[in-house]
């Protein structure tokens, strides 16, 4: 939340997304072992709020590809820290799940769709929500420095594994999505789909953001 | 939560509640179709959460007739943003069943009350706790700029449906309730009854904040 | 949380206090009723939340006998007062319970405690936690105008409800215990049980407050 | 949150430490007896939450050695007011086991891990992240005054609970692994884990800190 990260060096940006993201995919990979049921999405969401009031003001606190990719669309991460923040998210997801695996095992076989257009529907519209939330609550020049903005993000995602991760898994993050692969709970061949949709639904959130604050150009910084 | 919304166009007002409710409603049917019991009500409040975080900044986050029309009777919307809005969150409950169905099939047959009567108060008394809520946390001088509204105003939901949900099914809000009549978890035959007794108390949370704020005639925009 | 209830007619004070409560005992009796098992305890700190931040400009949002008593000894409410919102809060717990009673029936036999030692010590002790909770983050000069005054007092009663509601009811509150006697929850009986364990709790609260903040005599308004 | 408590006298710090973990232990053995299930994760860390809101503006609101710990590395807390604080927690801890059994029985045999290193990892990454985030959210001059720090520390232990609770039993604290061994919950045995793993978990929490907040040496007081 504080323009103090952009004048600092970027490495300490990218370390903390690398740190933050890994912790949050091997705290899920936790959570979808411990078989906690419906409270997994509640665990899972809140896991996000804590990482992103935690390094919110050092790095934006995206610890998502998809999340970078709609700041950079509206403005506020330069080419550089996206590609940066992108590479750091991923390794952080990925390497979360190999460490993970000396104490739970990989999962045996991964996860099939019933449907793959409904799987792809809801990580489209759960991650323009989350983005679309972010947008709004950590980089409107509306209310600078509020307090509600992790609240807000990783709620988003309780809300969605609650709603949809019956049908396409509920990663809505790339990052997520690549570490629940290398760990054995999605498949391979599924993740086209959780970086297309992940993707895709960044990006419109980020049109949608521009469109519905035509006059919100500058001024707070993620 | 600002006065910026007022000077910029109505329009993206109206299509903010007609995005937020179209998600809100979405999700909804989603979290119905998802079996996720008793946890049903945090994330269904959850879900009004996110979203009045998301676009509260642009038009107040009311994604429900009921509270526009509290907000208008508490003199903060005027009479022709009141039909704005209110068309745009009809539209977006209604085409976000319509979408649902591309996901999940329409439920075989509508809710029938054990009580019609007890139905009817359930819907009043959490709509009027929902809408007093919204007037006092979102448009009272006496905490502008405040972070909790969206808190207040999502867990005014998830207590109404946690408590009243297996009486009357917790819609409290009439565009919630058209969507779900879409999607035939609600009957047609009871819509008369969430419109009125969601519309009755909005209404009397308007009055019972006048007569508690009497102080309270202009300051913070909604 | 605003000192502009102070000069305001007390009888708003009164009367919104009347009202929070009568929603808040009507909400527990509906989540009672509902059966949502161990979400009980979530749902029902959660409406003291929402109620608390939407009266708290206007009376403080106590609810509660014993939150009264703890201002009072603190010294931020008069005796004048305290008198106005004991009865408030107890007209309103018995009211919630006489009218929930068109949706709800009565209970047929109140709850026996299996040891009445425990029961009293579960409804002191966690009174004692909401108590020194409100007056902590609601009346305390360090953080005026917080906005986390209502998230930290409903939770003491998730907590409360989460840890003691099985040995003792869990109300930690006498207008909630009035209102459980009269929907016929709790025993007539057990009112004394209530009532002391949860005055004292209050006091206790108020002593350990004005012991750890000697220098808090004055400043924010609760 | 404020520095007020660094000028006025020691002793109510470590008073306050003192009180709120003995209430934070003694609310976790009720939730463990209360037998919630997947909701425990929810309760344990909103009283810690509610705790931390309740007493941060007086000692910071630790509740545990490994925090003091990572604060004093950090360089906000003394090296006497560290012991002062690790003494007090611990007694704190023990002494609401003791009171505890008044309630509820001792717990017949202490916990066995399945796997020693599983249950260490556990341990020192929760506690990692818990720590972590409380010198983010409670120290740092980015967010000075912020609202969100208890309710980032507090889900930080909803979060550990959830994902790790079943493989380590879920302390991250030392003081509640010493109120648990008392207790009978934790075996003696396993102190050597709880106490070495919390603390390597809060020292290199700090070290994170420091590394990722260079130009952070002093303003905001714990």
């Amino acid at each position: 939340m504080k323009g103090v990260a952009l004048v600092a060096d970027p490495i300490r940006k990218y370390v903390a997304e690398f740190l933050a993201t890994f912790l949050f995919v091997f705290t899920i990979i936790g959570i979808i072992n411990a078989g906690v049921g419906s409270v997994s999405a509640l665990a899972i969401g809140s896991a996000l709020m804590v990482l992103v009031y935690a390094v919110g003001h050092i790095s934006g606190g995206h610890l998502n590809p998809a999340v970078s990719l709609a700041v950079f669309i509206r403005g506020r991460l330069s080419a550089v820290d996206l590609g940066g923040y992108v590479v750091a998210q991923l390794v952080g997801g990925a390497l979360a799940a190999l460490v993970s695996m000396a104490i739970w095992p990989s999962a045996a076989e991964g996860l099939n769709f019933e449907s793959t257009s409904s799987a792809f529907l809801i990580e489209l519209i759960f991650t323009f929500i989350l983005c679309f939330t972010v947008l709004n609550v950590a980089t409107s020049k509306d209310h600078p420095d509020n307090a509600f903005y992790g609240l807000a993000i990783g709620f988003a995602v309780v809300v969605g594994v609650a709603a949809g991760g019956g049908i396409s898994g509920g990663a809505f993050n790339p990052a997520v999505a690549l570490g629940l692969a290398v760990d054995g709970v999605f498949t391979w061949g599924s993740q086209w789909l959780y970086f297309g949709a992940a993707l895709l639904g960044g990006a419109l959130a980020a049109l949608a953001f521009n469109l519905l604050n035509p006059h919100d150009r500058e001024a707070v910084e993620v």
